[in-house]
């Protein structure tokens, strides 16, 4: 839409473009096109360390102007918002600096490397909402429609109390012993393997379905392949991997309901397969994010001889995000998820929301994945979450 | 991507913007920032009778300009390229103008509203083609990364003598009785109902993925609901519904292969159920639009013991049009057949390759329409298609 | 369960001794095992034509005794009931003579080779039900209890108006063209090919399901492999299939219904895949033979923002028949039908109600195969079938 | 089949009628009616408390003679094999004494109510074995085709160095907290809760599927209904439940793959859904009780562009069990397992075998759980299982 003569736009600085930026990069451009929204984004200035790189990148996903030093982005101007789509140890000085130059953020997750930036972003960002500034994690999987209806079914009491939650995310990327040392497989960079990359994703996602926060954990992680040839551009040779291959864990919910989780990068045939299913006294939900456009229902309320899980196609005008996009049954797909973040994040900061989620939620997200480490370095035993 | 100094833009001017529109300005807005094009797509003018909306359809959608006269569109000289996305019945004339006028076309399905109309039009392409000009027709669903595999696959035999096709494509928005009397709904306006909305696209798949086409037919077509309420916009009272309801019709491939299909509205609970599966002497093939990132292969040249159908994740990096999306398993939506729609199109203007599918193309599905037709009519005889 | 003093046994001979004599024989011996029964059935002849081959089966399923004579058999004053598992080409003859000497009568499908077969058979059930005696057909998949569940479910208006039913029986044993002229290939034995041995299955089951009759149809049949190896024991060379492959009709219900029907042992993958939906006004049904434990429903009358089709486990005591084997979840197969088929023609036969398929029953479905063939013998056109 | 005269039958004694006793009745009725076997089982004598009770299950399941007492039973001279079908307070008890009597025992799972227990019978059953007798446990799930088959391609390699096995066992027949407080639900009956009942059968398949032992384990159990009203016949009020409802454990298989598991009764809408899925390097394997005719295959071996999960219709000739019973596609039942159970034993008994399970599996199976429960008591802490 082009931007309404009395309408403030939303001006847009990125930093990273690679997947994530490409992603959000899609997102920022579509939003506006789709959704009616109070502020128009405008895709400003990408930034990045390569100046021919970050330029063809910035030509491609249609950003008008570049910079090559995030400072000099933060220090900008005509930027109102800085999403930030670098790998994770980068996350708290770029968020940092940009809150206390007055920017709204947007953060990839895991929202970073260790509970004490995620601390101190978490702060930042408070004080920054003091002075009207958003700061928001791109937890992006709350966004799909089938999880924000399932949210919505949650929260009307339709699956009652709480029993279990089990959730996965399998991916199967590693399974090649000769897959290359990458940074994701080194903790300096990654800060974790599985865990952060995947296991950030279901431990928010559970606990934002289910409405309630995870109590304590006990935990088991392993790396199957300890030693992995090194990327091309490094030379021949091999190098060790520093992060978990896969963790699973087991948890119980503040109400009491029990959970179970497992990140892997090894479930051979499994290529993106994000599960989640709650059973509650009333019903059950399950979801899978290889079939995203689907939500199973279980209704324990009605007659038991037609009881049975239902497969909920969520393309209905009043599913969520749906009236926006096509007819019933014209299914979306994965970078849906970043439009609607682009969407709801506009729409929190023009309105003054507090964003969902906030830092604090993607802190307490960390301060889960840091029980989770704790536990599996202590035999696994049972390791509470600090509120 | 931004126009590199050396390459030509191609200008687009479309010509209606309701669901059709919109599905294509995502198609031209965003297939040059995902793919490598040699032309680069530029949103120019949109056209509309109704001066208001069409412009604030360009500002949502991103067009530069507006028309409110298609003719005046035609004869701008600063269009490369006209998208015809209004009902059936204008699409002739639309067409030959725009050919007529030296600008390549995209025409939504069905190409026309009758036979005569569709000659006309093959004819009118087969001319300017001659001139360099490209008429293609927008049988889109060819260009879903799971049946264009099931292309790639069958041409390349996996599954040998064919025996048998099976293809529906089942909605369910006619259920209520009481839905309005719309211009889908008049002969006068759509050619045809449920048989060249729905059965357009099944036998234009079906033909696609066989590599042959329909030799006869035999039909069986039905209107369940022949009264309903005027819209709204027409007061009360009702009237007569003029088009088919359901179309059933089974057919002969050339090859001596048999073929069912079924197009209907009243499919309670399917949503857009575009099925289809192909038996062939050594596999089979199966697809289901509802999930369209899947592509489910059984291959009978292995050992027995082992052998099913297999669920294909069709978001690997060596899919069709996938290198340039997501990362495997993260799956796409409806509206991506029209940026890779729009990707082929300007590949094919680019390289002077022979569009595909044609108006030649869409002439002979409207071919096995008017088959259909006068079969249904009489006593449903067997049919020949003509040539 | 040992007969009670006061119990009347039930005295079977069998007829036929191979698939369908084991499946018989399974369902007799185990009914009254399982479901308390009026008359307890009682495994007393079987009769086959090879002395040494029918005692060696009579000893692995348990039959008393033995003939070599049909005729012998049916003479017997020991025996109540004839069960018919022979060819189609001798139903006729037995169940006459059967009848005729006064006894009950299960006979297999297609309940004969020719309508007129058929006509006396029903002629002479009519005659006999005057003395007292049942004849049933046995149309097995009726008592599926995932099938039985939604007969009842339709009689309960569960579905309301009724507008299409789509049903296919899918095997692929014959897609090997080197597989030999059995006598299911020739005409003078089988009567037909995919029609009478599926098609048969398919007519009626649709017809029960739907509760109403066809009207007329329009076919199409297909050989696509017209010579053949011969069978081993008949020596080299080849032979030609006088029957179909595959038979595709259309047809409607009497009470406007559309239906499309399928039958093949071509569809590569697809093992006994007897598939039927069923759409109404307010809800749809669907069921897959190769998953017999599950019936889909999708109840249109609920909220939109939470239908979908459902997955009935149909397991709960209950269900049909479910009262009797064993907790929720776990699945019955196909054997059961004729444990349930033995159970229902107890109860029929001992307290004189109507046989639920009759004769009648399997001649109104002999009169649609004949009209279905004689549509594909004129060029399809649309053929009533008779009352 | 009736015995050869150079037959020697295995005469059957069983105590208990109950599910368990009519399944395993089933199973020894029907084994030598489908299955060539080198002795006939006879089921001779049935064991029960209540004579009037037993009688009655007698007749009902074809049991010739009857007993009250287990004790008469295994001191009777015409019983070759005791079948122990009680709840497992007295499995070890009758198991013992029925060893020292010479008999062949069957004992359903789990093998006993403690680790101890279960070391003496395993030691009675190698002291029993030295002198001709056999003693297995009955771990049916072994023996559906499906999983049977599964087995048969981990012990090829299809599957490679195995990285996960992921298993859960959910019902839902505790989700009302009126369901009263039967037998299952105290300790000193049932031993356990979810974790004996279906936490013996996941435990056993896993390690069965992977060829290979848990090494240790971290284990949450949780009671969420822990007072509920007593059984009608014990008059009104309520009483504890004294077992666990759910048991959720992570372990390490002790070629370093990874397990997870989940035990519960609380999973709203799955009624049996044992589900087990192992990924390994060259391939992963994934099954599921409420679909027991499907085994789903992912070969990672083969271009990556057509791999996917294949579903495997398990009703081949050439499938474990399978030639013996229908053609392709006719799927078996929950109760299969018993008569497939039955002929395995028959077998090993008559080859003088090694059982498979054996008593000595069966208390390997009760060390497994004995640790999740030392781990669930002592704060999920990582607990080895004893050799």
């Amino acid at each position: 839409m082009e931007p309404d003569p009395g309408q403030l736009p939303l001006r847009v600085g990125m930093v990273g473009y690679a997947f994530m930026g490409a992603a959000h990069s899609q997102g920022w451009r579509t939003a506006g096109r789709v959704f009616d929204l109070p502020r128009q984004p405008v895709l400003a200035v990408l930034c990045g360390r390569n100046a021919t790189a970050v330029r063809a990148a910035a030509d491609r996903h249609g950003w008008a102007d570049v910079e090559t030093d995030w400072r000099a982005l933060v220090a900008r101007d005509d930027i109102d918002l800085v999403d930030i789509c670098t790998p994770g140890d980068s996350h708290a000085e770029i968020a940092l600096a940009a809150l206390a130059a007055g920017k709204h953020v947007l953060c990839e997750k895991p929202l970073a490397n260790s509970v004490e930036e995620a601390e101190a972003m978490a702060r930042a960002a408070e004080t920054a909402r003091a002075r009207g500034r958003t700061a928001m994690v791109g937890f992006n999987y709350r966004r799909v429609p089938a999880t924000a209806l399932a949210r919505r079914m949650v929260a009307a009491g339709r699956l009652g109390t709480l029993r279990h939650v089990r959730v996965s995310y399998l991916q199967d990327w590693l399974g090649d012993p000769e897959f290359p040392l990458t940074w994701r497989l080194r903790r300096e960079a990654a800060g974790s393997g599985s865990l952060g990359d995947l296991g950030a994703h279901i431990v928010d996602l559970a606990q934002h379905l289910a409405g309630e926060r995870l109590a304590g954990v006990s935990a088991l992680t392993e790396t199957f392949v300890r030693e992995r040839p090194l990327p091309a551009a490094e030379g021949p040779g091999t190098g060790p991997v520093t992060v978990d291959d896969a963790a699973l864990f087991t948890g119980r919910f503040t109400s009491g309901a029990l959970a179970t989780f497992e990140a892997t990068r090894y479930a051979t045939g499994r290529k993106n397969a994000l599960r989640i299913e709650l059973n509650g006294e009333r019903g059950s939900l399950a979801f899978d994010l290889e079939r995203l456009n689907e939500l199973w229902f279980h209704d324990a309320t009605g007659p038991g001889t037609e009881a049975g899980f239902r497969r909920i196609l969520v393309t209905e005008p009043d599913h969520p995000y749906l009236d926006a996009w096509w007819p019933p049954g014209h299914g979306l797909g994965y970078e849906h998820t970043f439009v609607h973040q682009a969407r709801d994040l506009v729409h929190t900061i023009a309105e003054g929301r507090r964003p969902d989620p906030s830092f604090a939620d993607g802190l307490q997200v960390q301060r889960v994945l840091a029980a989770v480490e704790e536990s599996a370095a202590k035999n696994s035993v049972y390791t509470p979450v600090p509120d």
